[in-house]
C-alpha cells in the first residue's frame, strides 16, 4: 500500500502544477478577452480552437491517447472561453471583477 | 492583433507543459493500476477521487472558479481511471502494451 501512497503523493504534486498552469492559462484568456473586446472580435473563434487541438495532438507522446487529449483540451478550452466571455461582458458593464 | 498573438504563443507554451504533466500523471495512474492489480484492489476508489478534488479546490487561487476546477479535474481523473482500468485488464491478459 505504501508504494501506492508514493505514487499518489506524486500525483498530488502534479495536480498542484496543473492547477497553477490552468489558472495561468486562464489569465492569458482573460487578457485576450480584453483585447478582443477593444477590437470588437467575438470570444468564440473556432479556427483558433481547432489550431489548439491540432497542436496538442501533434505534440502528444502518450500514454494518454489522442482522443483522451482531445477530450481534456476541449474541456480546458471550454472553461477558458467561459471566463473570456465573462470578462468581455464585464468590460461592457464597465466592471473589472470576474465574480 | 499582434498582442493577441503574443498571448496565444504563451498559451501554446502552457499547453505543451500541460500535455507533459497530464501524460506524466497518466503514467503514475498506470503504475498504481499495476500495484492495485497485484493486491486485488478495484481501479475505482471514490474516496481517493474525492480527496483529489478537495485538494485542488483548496489550493485553487483563481481566476478559474472552484466549479471550473472541479469540472476540469473530474475529466482528468476520468481519463486516468480509464487508462488505469485498461492497464489492469491488460495485466490480466498477460499483455503490457496499452493499445
Amino acid at each position: 500500500m505504501s508504494e501506492i501512497e508514493d505514487w499518489r503523493r506524486r500525483i498530488d504534486e502534479i495536480d498542484e502544477q496543473l492547477l497553477r498552469l490552468l489558472n495561468e492559462r486562464a489569465r492569458c484568456a482573460v487578457e485576450i478577452g480584453h483585447l478582443k473586446k477593444k477590437i470588437r472580435q467575438p470570444a468564440f473563434q473556432p479556427e483558433r480552437e481547432q489550431e489548439i487541438l491540432r497542436h496538442v495532438e501533434r505534440a502528444n507522446g502518450g500514454p494518454l491517447g489522442d482522443a483522451a487529449i482531445r477530450r481534456l483540451f476541449e474541456r480546458i478550452i471550454d472553461e477558458a472561453r467561459s471566463l473570456e466571455s465573462h470578462t468581455m461582458t464585464e468590460d461592457e458593464r464597465g466592471r473589472s471583477k470576474p465574480e
